[in-house]
């Protein structure tokens, strides 16, 4: 699992590189379906991401706000700025973890339980799910999107 | 990494459930990104991880045709004929065949190698993302997409 974590961080990294060759407005259009335009995903999947991690170490989740986050650089610098502490939590992730529980309220205002492994898997499968929403807005630009592709990255030992 | 299986054959039932509420014409409209229709992704979601399990266990791989499957209820059964074999599959899968190595020939001609591990990644991560895309076009229909969460779907121990 932990190797899907690197595949979105790679991806990732590409989306902000394609995204780059696109000016600010498009970035900012409104668009039907997920979160509603191109940056406000990327930001959506660096908050999500981030905050999941967070709130797996007891500690507070990030509460900022894409109002905040208006250009690709801001949302970038975000990315990278956040990287480092889920970088390093998941490197001392072990399976002996996977069924610790965590108990978060949840929108419906109910306490809900969940496992740490249903809530790493829930991260990876989030943005993966969104990118694939990017992926059809970038040939409606006319772009190619990114590779979704796990195999033939290098992310594993055959390679 | 098999609950994410488990996670993608509930949100493909649910999406199957979900496009038998539209017309037969809009599942096979061309749609721009993605492999081009709404059930054209069914299919090859459904083609693409029984072609790799085959190709795991060193079978010949599913060579049907998208136009010989141009009813929701075709694909539908489609999946429901192959998930016998690839449920097998993954039944018996264990940690140590993770770093067993497939080579096989890719459309560049070229032999690749890849570890099972990969693949089976790869499996995942492929239908997720086309989920993603189905998403937006649902969107666009005035449909509510199925939801992606992996979080509180009765696939981990804690619920």
């Amino acid at each position: 699992m932990l190797t899907l974590f690197r595949y979105n961080w790679q991806v990732r990294e590409e989306w902000f590189d394609l995204c780059g060759q696109l000016p600010e407005d498009e970035l900012l259009r409104e668009r039907m379906g997920g979160v509603g335009s191109m940056l406000r995903t990327l930001f959506h999947i660096v908050d999500v991401e981030y905050s999941w991690i967070r709130t797996l170490q007891g500690k507070p989740d990030f509460d900022g706000k894409f109002e905040d986050y208006q250009t690709l650089t801001q949302v970038r610098n975000l990315s990278v700025t956040f990287h480092g502490e889920v970088d390093s939590f998941l490197k001392v992730w072990s399976d002996e973890m996977e069924n610790n529980i965590l108990t978060v309220p949840m929108r419906d205002g109910q306490l809900h339980k969940f496992t740490h492994g249903e809530v790493l898997r829930h991260v990876v499968a989030h943005e993966i799910h969104h990118i694939g929403q990017l992926s059809v807005w970038a040939r409606e630009l006319g772009l190619q999107p990114v590779s979704a592709n796990v195999i033939g990255r290098g992310l594993f030992r055959s390679e």
